[in-house]
């Protein structure tokens, strides 16, 4: 089996199937926006709203104001390129391609985007600290605010969140999912930029934790690692795919905590204010304001030290 | 306590710690597969997998065979260094030291090897292609094909899985498994390269996912977060040590979906096919086909509103 | 809407989001150990715990001791860099700025803690040697040692976790819990460099284990994905924040194996010597050494083969 005529017909294979079937390749399509340019777009953005703890730390009133002058102009220059890859991407997909009919338009839509979600960093900030604040609050192993921020999973996810919701909220497309799977990627907590989540929010520990695209969340709620809010099975219609775009994830409403490893699905539940549910519970249906829920203690089958062997049930 | 003559005295330390316990090191042995160039290697893998999306973005039907030869050609360089010091890697293990005795034997091998996998390409794409639409037509917030291949944690753990099954088939020692590790660390989806898995396969948000490797799937299976398909509590062969080369992980057969947090364990359990069980479910024995299985909705301790300090159990 | 007078007006913006809040910025502080270095050098000392799977492959008897005393001296190099930034930092943070009081002091200490820490290392490495074969006693999916220090990421977990314990230990601040949120970033494990974790440790899949700051773990202990070592819920002190400093996780003692999705919670609770926690157990009191728990077979709801339609309670 002679291999070197190898590479050609490799080649050709692949051409081959690149062309038979046209999912799963970009080509031959003009704009996508870029998940590297992304990162570092997103990385600058939290640089700004946590200035001297990623970037450079010798930040004083002397130099803030040009770092952040410095910053701002990158943030905003490669905004706009990615906002308007994203513009073009959603036009040529809907079979109007942007560059050739109206140039200067889309420019013009990118940087009026990026204008409008920049003149909003002061205010994200703001809900940045009180997540901040939130989390040294909640937790009785944090020594001081800079752990929280240099150290956090959950703040780390939610701040990513935080920016790719405006984002979000603009009709950019790919952008801020590309975000916050990034953050996912290094938290382990999945938070869906269209779930809606207000202000003072913790995650402890975070992996785990999933947020669905349709969720609602209050102010000054907590939760903990592997804290799933989903759906219930989806829906199929009549073309055998699930229906798409309703209310499909829970209510939580305000200072609610959700302990470690609890679920709570389903678009019509509603966790009502002030309350509380313990770890490992499984909940399908609404709790009134105030309550507290927990698993009834579940009956464990306990044996004090029997032989070596045992086939206990035990998952590896 | 002068700690200038600390340096010398600290490097014998531990100098004497390699030489006098031969585990844990890797000195005086000559092959080892390198980590940071398999990772490269799975990387530009991924970009012939999906063109246009991680590499370069402007491909065309005029640059695609040109871009598709030179990241091809790349491929199977690195494989075949790769393959090769895989090999040697085992010979030398098992005592036979590959590079003195027979130099041309094991390159010649590693061309063959990377031959083979490589004429598997367009047959894995092809396989690839339909987990990408697995992954639309299972979740209503999926709003394209791109969007799956861009920021899906569970279709990329699935492709790095299936370039690692294919090398692991054909005897490739540590590889796989450095592969499938590396998208454990970023997907929080651990997927065993033994494990055999059928064709339009999803995992949704994908964090805390456990396939073991002796697990069978069949097509059209759908998973969600933390789900594992695990073993039973090891039996201990008379040294102590855990018995190895057994069915230990369970068989999931085709059209089945498994809710989020569910634990299925054992080599005998067989899920029939077409079943669905539920959220946080815990199965260590087989079902038939066509199932529908869930927990019976908990007994949950409610209080509606107490006083503001209680002590129930829930989770940090 | 015109936008190009937008950037010193947001600049003006930001700085006053900095300027009004001395929350959640780094600005005219001077102190704080460095992330990118910090990951650096436990990157090193990792290189120095494992020789020749990290960095150089190709080390023998002839090279390594040149190999090992260049790296060390790296490690010292930036180990006093960074201790030194925390006593500053936290001198700072107390009141007393290190910089113009006491200039030798500080680098004085940093290099005796320095000292103090790597006179250690071959005594964490033998540690580290006994949990690379615990893991690969326990898991009959690993082929070799080899395997398990390139491709198990509960043992890289572990590893960044005792380096990071022993600089607890010297009462360094920031500078572990950096540490080992990086680890926990890679593989989904969250030890608290805080924990006190005994000899032979192993840790299978790793995503989603969270060891919280008080635990004791005896030797010989196992624990698989998804477990919890974690508090009941915190107790409030007068100011609604919650009260720190008490024990508030559990202890496990040793030869204790837990398995998978598993939650243990309450500073109270003791797991008795030799005790076996079977999957998806939720336990808040002490059981007595020897003991096998697992959940009772829960009752779960099996419809075999019911109408396409169905709306069982299923987590996305």
């Amino acid at each position: 089996m002679s291999s070197e005529p190898l590479l050609p017909e490799l080649v050709d294979a692949l051409l081959k199937s690149y062309r038979d079937d046209p999912r799963a390749h970009h080509i031959n399509r003009r704009f996508l926006p870029s998940r590297a340019e992304i990162i570092e777009l997103t990385r600058l953005l939290l640089d700004l709203m946590y200035p001297g703890y990623f970037g450079r730390q010798d930040l004083t009133d002397d130099n803030v104001a040009f770092y952040t002058g410095v910053t701002l102009s990158a943030v905003k220059e490669k905004l706009e390129e990615q906002i308007g890859l994203s513009l073009c991407y959603q036009r040529e997909l809907s079979g109007n391609c942007c560059k050739d009919t109206e140039p200067g338009k889309v420019r013009c839509d990118a940087r009026e985007l990026t204008a409008r979600f920049l003149r909003r960093l002061p205010e994200l900030r703001a809900m940045l600290v009180e997540d901040v604040q939130a989390a040294y609050d909640g937790d009785p192993a944090a020594t001081n605010l800079d752990e929280v921020i240099l150290a956090y999973p959950g703040l780390f996810a939610i701040s990513v969140y935080r920016i790719a919701h405006e984002l979000a909220g603009l009709g950019v497309a790919l952008m801020p999912r590309i975000m916050t799977e990034w953050a996912h990627a290094q938290t382990g907590a999945d938070l869906h930029p269209g779930a809606k989540i207000g202000r003072s929010f913790f995650i402890d520990h975070a992996t785990g934790v999933v947020v669905g695209e349709t969720t609602t969340i209050g102010s000054h709620v907590k939760l903990y690692q592997g804290v799933t809010l989903g759906a219930l099975s989806h829906p199929k219609g009549g073309d055998g795919r699930v229906i798409r775009g309703q209310k499909r994830h829970p209510t939580v409403e305000s200072r609610v905590t959700i302990y470690a490893n609890t679920t709570v699905l389903g678009g019509q539940t509603v966790v009502g204010e002030g309350s509380t549910i313990g770890g490992a519970v499984f909940l399908t249906y609404g709790i009134p304001p105030g309550s507290k829920v927990a698993v009834k203690p579940p009956e464990l089958v306990l044996k004090p030290a029997p032989p070596e062997k045992s086939a206990s049930p035990s998952a590896e």
